[in-house]
C-alpha cells in the first residue's frame, strides 16, 4: 500500500472537474483542496489548532528554507517537522527547486545539481535530487516533491527541451533515493509553453509511476490564456487515478479555473500575504481594510462566514487594528482568508458532487470583481 | 454599592504584603495582579480567549491611543471597548496623562488641560480632566484613572508642588465629571520625590474618597532605592480597604518589591515588548531565544510552566521562529511571558496566604539573575 493514495469520488459531467479524497499517513482530506503555506515550519501567525479549526487537512512547507534554517538535521533531531511544529495533519514539502532557480545569478546548474549562495548568510550550498530527498526524508513530510527546474517565462525551445529532459532524469534519481515507505513522492511535469515537451514530460514521468503529479512551470508570468491552454493540454494526459497539483496558485479565480481543468491540489502564500497587507478575501473580491468605508462598519468581514474573525469581530475593529499595526489584525485576516479558501474549495466540491460545477464557475466569476489589480499568486 | 470594591483577604504577618480580591462589573480577580497591556484595544498578538486561558482577569488599555485612533466616539458606537475587542473580563484605562506629558515640547499645560499634537498626524488635540473622563466613559472601562501629571525625574520642589496641587484639583474635576455608576474612578498620588508632597497628595485624594489609588510618578528614572523609599512612604498612608496600583511596573523583581510594600495591582508592556525582542521571562531570569545554546534544546521554555507555548513547543522551535522572524514566535513568547507573570503573582499570593512572603521574596531574588541588563518597565 503506497503512502499516498487518491480516490476519485465524482467527476462533474459537463466539465470533468474532480471531487476526491487523498489519504496520507497523517489523515485524509477531500479534494479539491487549498494548502496553507508554512514556509519556515509555521503558517504565518496561525496556530496548528486554528488551522485544524478552519478545516486545513494539509499544509505546505519549504525544503529550501528549512534546509538553510534551522537545517534538516535539526528538524530530524526534533522528531520530524510534524513534531517540531506540532501539526498532526498532513504535510507536503516542495523540493527547493523553485527557490533555488529563482536566485538567478546566485546559482549554477550542472547535471549533478545546483550550487547556490544562501540568501541568509551568503554561504555556498548545494542541492541535488539526492540532497532534496534526504532533506525531505529528514523533515518527514507526507508528500515529497521531486527536485525539478521551474523554467522561467519566456524560454526558448532548446533551453526548455534540455531543462525538461534533465528534470526527468532528476525525477528518476529522486525516485531511486526516496525509499521511505511513509512518504509519497510526486513527479513534477515541466515542458514550458511547448505542448510536445509537456506531452513528453508527462509520458516519461507517468512511466516512473508516481503516486501524484504536479503541473510545474505555470503561473510564472505567462498570459492567463496560455497558462490555461498548457494546463488543459497537460492535465488531460495525466492518469485519472492520481492526484494533480497546480503549484503556487491561490487566487479564487485561478482555483476555479484550475479545478475546471481537472486539478485537485493548490497552494499559495497569497491568503496570508495579502492578510499582512490588510486585505480580506471574500466571494465578492478583495476588501482593503484600511479604506474609510469600513470605519463605522460593525458587520463581520463576511456575513455568512464561520471563521473566528467573523464570529467575533467587526470590520471597524479589524480596520482599527490594521491601521494601528496591531499584529492581532493580521492574525484575524489570515484566519479569515485561509477559512475563505477552505469554504471556497468545499463549495466547489459540492458543486461537482451535484453536477453543477460549470454553473458554479460562471456565477462565481460573474460576481467576483476584484477591487484591486490582480496578481497570480 | 460602588462599581469597584476591594476585599482584603490576608496580610502577610511579617511584611504586610496583601492578598485580596477586586470586584468589578466584569468579574472579580485575585490580587496581587499583573494586568496585560492592550494599548490600542488589543494585547499584542494575543486573543481574548488566550488571555482568559492564561488567567488574566483584567487588561489595561490606553485613553491617549484610543482617543487619537479610532476615537472614543467610534468605540462608544461599537458598544464600548469590551464589545469592540470582545473581552468580557475587566478593563482598566489610564487617563492619557502619562502619554501626553511624555510628548515634551509638543504639549502645553494650562489649568484647564493640555494641548498637544497627535503623534500620528500632527493635528492639534486637547485633553483635560473632563475630556479624559468623557473618553473613558465612552470606552466603558471598569476602572477609570484620574487625569494627572506624571512629574518627570528629576524635578525641583517648586515645580513638584505646583504640579501635585494641580493634579489634586484635576482629580476633583474628574470626580465631579465621572458619574457613571458602572465605572470606578481611581485617584493617582503624585508628589515627586518629596515626602511631604506625597503625604499631602495622599491626604487630599483620600478626602475625595476614591474606590482605589494609584501611586504615580515612580519608575520614571530615579534610583531603585529612592523609588522603594517613596513607595513605602506613600503606601503606608493609603487606606487599607482600597486597592493600590503601582503604574507601569512589570519586571518580576519590581513586582515582588511592590507587593512587599503593600501594592495590589501592576501593569506594564514589558512582557509583550520583550517577547517581540525574542526574550522569554523565567523564574531564573530572561532567556534570549536567539542564543546558540538553545539550538538543540528540545525542552519547553520552563519545565513546570503550563502555558500554551510550554505545553506544545521546544526552545529549539521557538528559537527557529524568532530567528526566522515568524510572528508565531512572538505570539508564543507573549503567551509565555504573560502566563509567567500570572503564575508569579499567584505564587506571591500563596506565600502571603501562608505567612511566608518574606522568605519567598528572598529566595526569589537570590535565584533570579538577569541575563541581560535590566530596565524598569
Amino acid at each position: 500500500m503506497p503512502a499516498i493514495t487518491y480516490e476519485l469520488i465524482k467527476q462533474d459531467e459537463a466539465t470533468g472537474a474532480r471531487a476526491g479524497i487523498i489519504h496520507t499517513p497523517h489523515g485524509s482530506f477531500p479534494t479539491p483542496i487549498f494548502m496553507p503555506v508554512g514556509t519556515q515550519g509555521s503558517v504565518k501567525g496561525v496556530s496548528p489548532e486554528e488551522l485544524k479549526e478552519l478545516g486545513a487537512g494539509i499544509v505546505l512547507s519549504n525544503t529550501y528554507h528549512l534546509f538553510l534554517r534551522p537545517g534538516s538535521q535539526l528538524v530530524k533531531e526534533a522528531g520530524g517537522l510534524h513534531k517540531f511544529m506540532k501539526w498532526d495533519g498532513a504535510i507536503l514539502t516542495d523540493s527547493g527547486g523553485f527557490q533555488v532557480f529563482s536566485l538567478g545569478d546566485l546559482r549554477k546548474i550542472t547535471e549533478e545539481g545546483v550550487t547556490f549562495r544562501s540568501h541568509i548568510d551568503g554561504s555556498r550550498k548545494f542541492l541535488s535530487p539526492e540532497v532534496s530527498m534526504q532533506v525531505q526524508m529528514d523533515i518527514g513530510s507526507d508528500i515529497v516533491m521531486a527536485f525539478d527546474e521551474c523554467i522561467p517565462y519566456p524560454a526558448d525551445y532548446a533551453y526548455t527541451k534540455a531543462s525538461t529532459e534533465r528534470t526527468t532524469r532528476w525525477a528518476k534519481r529522486c525516485k531511486d533515493y526516496m525509499t521511505s515507505p511513509h512518504q509519497g513522492l510526486f513527479g513534477i511535469v515541466q515542458g514550458g509553453m511547448f505542448k510536445d515537451l509537456r506531452t513528453r514530460s508527462v509520458q516519461e514521468l507517468v512511466e516512473l509511476d508516481f503516486p501524484g503529479y504536479a503541473v510545474g512551470g505555470l503561473s510564472v508570468g505567462e498570459p492567463k490564456d496560455l497558462m490555461y491552454d498548457m494546463l488543459d493540454h497537460t492535465v488531460e494526459q495525466l492518469p485519472k487515478d492520481k492526484p494533480r497539483y497546480l503549484m503556487g496558485v491561490g487566487t479564487p479565480d485561478c482555483l476555479v479555473e484550475g479545478v475546471m481543468h481537472g486539478i485537485d491540489m493548490f497552494d499559495c502564500v497569497f491568503p496570508t500575504r495579502v492578510a499582512r497587507n490588510g486585505t480580506a478575501m471574500t466571494w465578492q473580491g478583495r476588501m482593503v481594510m484600511k479604506n474609510a468605508e469600513y470605519t463605522h462598519d460593525f458587520r463581520p468581514l463576511e456575513e455568512d462566514c464561520d471563521c473566528y474573525a467573523c464570529r467575533n469581530y467587526s470590520r471597524a475593529y479589524i480596520r482599527h487594528l490594521i491601521r494601528s499595526n496591531e499584529i492581532f489584525g493580521l492574525r484575524l485576516l489570515s484566519l479569515h482568508n485561509l477559512r475563505f479558501l477552505q469554504r471556497f474549495t468545499r463549495e466547489m466540491r459540492q458543486a461537482i458532487m451535484e453536477d453543477r460545477f460549470g454553473q458554479f464557475r460562471r456565477e462565481f466569476l460573474d460576481q467576483y470583481n476584484y477591487n484591486s489589480k490582480q496578481t497570480i499568486g
